[in-house]
C-alpha cells in the first residue's frame, strides 16, 4: 500500500521560501501569480493490506516524525 | 484558481533523504515501511478563471523554475 503525505505550513505562518519563489515568478512575467506556498510531499510504501491499520500508522508517523504541529498541518491519502 | 504541484525524484534516482527517514521509521518500530521518497509540494494561487491558460502557465513554471528535468518529474492539479 502507498501513502501520499502532504505537509504544509499553517495559514498565517510566514513562508519566506514561497515569497521568494513568488517574486521570481513575477519577475519572469507571470503577473497572475498571487501567492506561492511551499510544502513537503512524501510517498511511503507500506507492507500489508489492512487500510485502517495503515491509516493509523501513517497518522502516527506524521505526528511523531514528519510534522511540526506548531507551524505545520498535514493530510494523507492511501492508494 | 489554485494549482497544486507535486515534484518527485524520478524512479531510479537515489533519495538519501528518503532513505534516512525510512531508517528512522524502522528504528521507531514501523517495520511495515518498505520505502520512503521525499518530494516537493507547491500551492500557487493564480488570478483569472481560464483553466486552459492557467494549465499552460503552470506547466511552463514547472519547466522553467520548479523542476530539474534531469532527475525530477512533476504533475499538477488545478482547483
Amino acid at each position: 500500500m502507498k501513502a501520499h503525505i502532504f505537509v504544509t505550513l499553517k495559514q498565517g505562518v510566514l513562508d519566506p521560501q514561497g515569497s521568494t519563489v513568488q517574486r521570481s515568478l513575477q519577475q519572469m512575467g507571470y503577473a497572475a501569480v498571487q501567492s506561492v506556498r511551499i510544502g513537503k510531499f512524501m510517498e511511503v510504501e507500506l507492507a500489508g493490506t489492512d487500510r485502517e491499520a495503515a491509516a493509523t500508522q501513517v497518522d502516527e508517523m506524521c505526528r511523531k516524525l514528519f510534522v511540526n504541529p506548531n507551524i505545520e498541518e498535514y493530510r494523507f491519502e492511501l492508494r
